[in-house]
C-alpha cells in the first residue's frame, strides 16, 4: 500500500491506525520514556533507571513499540560486551515536544490538582 | 495537609503524586475525553458519541477522575429529566493544549509512521 495515499488521520475514530500510535506513545510508560530521552541518547540500563518503577519486560515492549513507529531509534554498538543505545529520531522529537509540556504543566499544577482531589473527595 | 508545602512534583519518581495524574491524563480515553471538550461543554451521550469505541463504564471512570483532579466540570442541569453536562476548567483547558498539539503531530506524521511501520516489519 503507498503510504502517501493513506486517507486523513482521525484519532476519534475508532479504526483509525493514529489510536493505537497514540495510545503507545501516552501509554503507561510511552510518555516517561519519550521524555527520558529528550536530553539524551541512553542505555538500557540507564533508562530504567531513570523511568523509575518500569519493569525490564515493560520497558523493552515500549522501546520496541516506539521504534517500530520511527519515534525511537536503537543502536547496537560494536563494543565488546555490545551496547544497545537509544534515541529520539526527528519524528520522535517533535511528538516529544508537546509531551514536555503537559509535564511541565501537570507537575506546575500538582498543588492545584492535589487541593481538587482533596475537595471532591470530602464531598464523595 | 496544607496544599502549598507539596514537594516539587516530579513524573519520573515512581511514588510521586504527579504520576498517577500524568496517567490518568495520558489513559487509554483520558486524551480523547480532554480532547473531546475543547470546543464546547458535551453531555455524556455526546462525548460517547464522539470519543468512537469508549464504553459507558470507561467513560464514567475517566470522567470521574478528570473531575477528581479538577480538570473537568460536572453540571445538573435542573431540567426534567435532568441533564448532565461536562466542561473543561481553566486548569483542564491548560493540560489539554498540549494535548490537542500532540493529536495535530499524530494525525499529521501517519504517512512517515505507517512508513517506519511497514519498513520494520519486513526487517522483523
Amino acid at each position: 500500500m503507498s503510504t502517501d495515499r493513506l486517507p486523513e488521520a482521525d484519532v476519534f475514530a475508532r479504526e483509525c491506525p493514529s489510536r493505537p500510535v497514540l495510545q503507545s506513545i501516552t501509554g503507561r510508560w510511552g510518555v516517561l520514556v519519550l521524555a527520558a530521552l529528550v536530553d539524551d541518547t541512553r542505555r538500557f540500563s540507564e533508562l530504567r533507571r531513570r523511568v523509575d518503577g518500569v519493569s525490564e519486560r515493560m520497558l523493552s515492549q515500549t522501546l520496541q513499540t516506539l521504534e517500530r513507529d520511527g519515534l525511537i531509534h536503537r543502536a547496537v554498538l560494536g563494543t565488546i560486551p555490545p551496547h544497545v543505545e537509544y534515541s529520539l529520531t526527528d519524528l520522535g522529537r517533535r511528538i516529544t515536544a508537546p509531551l514536555l509540556t503537559l509535564i511541565d504543566v501537570v507537575e506546575e499544577s500538582m498543588p492545584e490538582i492535589a487541593a481538587a482531589q482533596n475537595e471532591y473527595d470530602r464531598g464523595h
